[in-house]
């Protein structure tokens, strides 16, 4: 059974799959039969077409619209490696042999620092106003904490705005949103791949956008400095591409910290990427959930909010989260900050289905406020903690003989295990995964990041000491035992970690 | 200025606009130059056309899709009346001569209970697991407890089961997202009008499905019983007409408590509707987030999931929320409750965009667990005050000789003002809207609910009794006026209310 890794919790933790809506074609029933086939040339689906190719997905589901059927496959399909794992989940006492999850991108390091601060008194207020229906961009109260907190961790040289603020449950309802009101049906945005997988289906779901990748290399050539490096060559020739191929590129999706490269970008590639977008009147949207989880010399990171006089400022759109940089996924908080009224009021007046709790939103102040516990408490304790376990898995990695990527941001090691398949195939890769998960740990693959080398994996680290133990003498159990009947490793390219 | 009352929160406190889609139209932009006229008969657009009629919507925002105009046009122009009533709210000390809020539907009655219990110590409980992604269907603790706290008070025959729950930040996500996955675009649900005018956009931002009005009206004739009666025969009639005009219509909303009729349903008329939704195939959404909200023999209100036998269960589907029944509109808990997995999951699919946080959760469920609070504190004391302020509001209106709709459920009170209008038209309507407005006092006129007959109103009477006396002596001030230069009334059938 095919799955797709594109559920936002669970997309790390699932196998390889589709990640571009290319692989939802006319061919998708079929698709649905075989594992890991990529069709990368494949033309999207129109997914309204009552008698079009989606029709054929699940044809029992008759209830069910043709998009309905498409919606229902995405949660269907990013089940399987989520449902394994939840069936057997690791539990130290009650379940020793169960799986361990390295697979999905939370961190679990500080929850004693996180409920002790939650719990406190402060953090229970029930106030009629609280109860009553927001003003949808988010209480003003919870809008100027954040445009405070963001003036201060983004660096920004002057003070931003509460009005710029929109506040909803995530960033994945934010890529919904922005996909709404910034494109028509069946346009795109560029983003450079590998990526974050769940962004697929964000804009796709409800929007209909569809992604165009940059597709980048481990190999280190030319001008590049890094493997996966982008550059703004790499950004046009894709806009060509899409262009010539009759497709409407309105925007470039930037992650920085970068999911799942761990790769920070500097202050004059950043310019070099908006200033592309400028001339080609592109929105960017900065998704920069990672921005408070660089471990390693947090001062090296520059938040796109840090630059003295953006390029286009009407077309810079930054999304920020609370899921990763305070290890909360489950709270559902997410912020928009944007220069531009009218695409913070289009995506306000959407904010009504993607609304959080007015308790939550009064928490959520009280927090960001809280710099004391912000800066003398949470981030160093959190960045200690990250850089320790990062250090227990680049070690392990290492003694393995194995390359990897880490620029000492994010939760996860992007690590390349190409010498550990028998053939360069995501045929391979998934059934590497798959030793994996057999073997009783959840890893996330390329092929769910749309990586276009077969072999690549994200190996999430932010984990409890002895959980992370024993995922990796479980790696180490299924490379050891395929190392004896794989071929030797070819050349590879990529860094050793920089710490 | 144009506005539309679409707005969850303030909708039923804005002036008169098209509240159907078919005004969104090719003379889009000339129509937010005129105010109140309703053309029924138009179009839909087809928003997603990038050089259709949306395209004239402001044209200065250039950096939006056309679909993002449309979203912004229903928030900029949903702002009117209640930007009007935020600049210049009432309150008792600091602005006495500020404006009354009659328009909202929110009751606000019972702070004072709700923040006791909600402010217990059993609410503030953090643990990892509600820090971590959830389930999207709604954590299992919780869909657990909605399932037996909606046996309980639905009265189901059979105990209602877990996995048929999928709980959201409200209903508003959930009538959204019903749209996507039950509709292709463009196809559209019956709904009987008057109606809660916000569900036109609910249905049509993200899924672009549009809805069929079966218009009722006051006059009693034939075989209705009472008002606004809703018939099988004119649900028959507006879907023959749809079809005819080439609209596929692919299910019915019914609102059980009625909003904003106060009407409620016997188990035989229900039958009758979901039979006739089973004839021809159509889903059925029941919303009934004023279940509980029925202060006059509650006994006598029944809700979908009591009847024995649905007749079609696959297509039958039930929503409530906290919004209405808890005065907790801010809160933003909804929930879905479904035979049909494949709609079910399809809406989990899309609830990761609809999720609510871990923490609300946890409160959520011990609120609906907390069986001896409800029963023996919340629900009598809610009742009781709901009814004495009803009792005080109709007092008022039978002392002004108004006629008005009342079956003691919800928090309004469906007022006939036909007799106060010099011409039967919606801009006189619409003038009158304003007068209350100028006069400090906000309702919601009959054209925000897409009623065909000029003249009525939606006043709420779920608020304290200083704000209520002070709303009606302003209410009472502008009639009084205004009968002075009113023709003489036209004969009204509506009934007196029954209690």
């Amino acid at each position: 059974m095919f799955t797709l890794p594109q559920k936002e919790s669970r997309a790390p933790a699932t196998c390889p799959g589709p990640t571009s809506i290319q692989d939802l074609d006319s061919n998708y029933g079929d698709d649905l039969e075989r594992e890991c086939s990529r069709k990368p040339d494949r033309k999207l689906p129109e997914y309204c077409g009552a008698s079009g190719p989606t029709a054929m997905l699940s044809s029992d589901s008759s209830c069910l619209s043709s998009r309905g059927r498409v919606i229902k496959w995405f949660w269907d399909s990013a089940e399987e490696g989520y449902r394994t794992y939840h069936m057997d989940e690791y539990d130290e006492d009650k379940n020793p042999s169960g799986i361990i999850n390295l697979g999905t991108s939370e961190n679990k390091l500080c929850f004693d620092l996180l409920s002790t601060r939650l719990s406190q008194s402060d953090m229970l207020r029930v106030e009629p106003s609280l109860l009553q229906y927001p003003d949808w961009r988010g209480h003003l109260f919870l809008r100027e904490e954040v445009a405070r907190f963001l003036s201060f961790y983004c660096k920004s040289p002057n003070p931003l705005k509460p009005d710029n603020v929109v506040v909803l449950n995530g960033c994945a309802s934010l890529f919904s949103a922005l996909a709404m009101v910034l494109c028509e049906t069946g346009e795109a945005f560029l983003i450079p791949a590998p990526y974050y997988g769940a962004i697929t289906q964000h804009v796709y779901l409800y929007g209909n956008v569809r992604l165009v990748c940059v597709y980048l290399e481990s190999e280190v050539t030319g001008l590049d400095t890094r493997p996966f490096q982008l550059t703004v060559e790499k950004l046009e020739m894709a806009l060509q591409r899409a262009n010539s191929e009759g497709v409407k590129v309105k925007g470039l999706i930037l992650i920085n910290p970068h999911n799942p490269l761990g790769d920070i970008y500097s202050p004059g590639e950043l310019r070099d990427y908006l200033e592309f977008a400028k001339r080609h009147e592109l929105h960017v949207m900065v998704d920069e959930v990672y921005m408070l989880s660089v471990f390693e010399k947090p001062a090296a990171y520059r938040s796109v909010l840090s630059l003295e006089g953006l390029p286009d400022p009407q077309r810079t759109h930054v999304m920020w989260a609370t899921s990763k940089d305070f290890g909360m996924s489950g709270l559902r908080f997410g912020t928009l900050y944007t220069e531009n009224r009218d695409v913070a009021t289009a995506v306000a007046s959407l904010c009504r289905y993607h609304g959080l709790s007015g308790l939550v939103q009064y928490q959520m102040a009280q927090l960001l406020r809280d710099r004391d516990w912000i800066n003398q408490v949470y981030l160093p304790e959190n960045h200690a903690r990250l850089k320790a376990a990062h250090a227990y898995v680049a070690g392990e990695l290492q003694a393995l003989g194995i390359p990897f990527l880490s620029r000492g941001a994010g939760f996860f090691i992007w690590v390349d295990l190409r010498k550990f398949l028998p053939e360069a195939t995501f045929k391979a890769e998934m059934l590497l995964w798959r030793r994996f998960l057999d073997n009783k740990v959840l890893l996330s693959c390329g092929q769910t990041f749309e990586c276009k080398e077969p072999g690549w994996f994200r190996l999430v680290f932010s984990d409890k000491a002895h959980r992370l133990r024993l995922g990796m003498q479980r790696v180490r159990q299924v490379l050891e035992d395929k190392s004896r009947v794989a071929e030797e490793p070819s050349s590879c390219q990529t860094q050793e970690p920089r710490s």
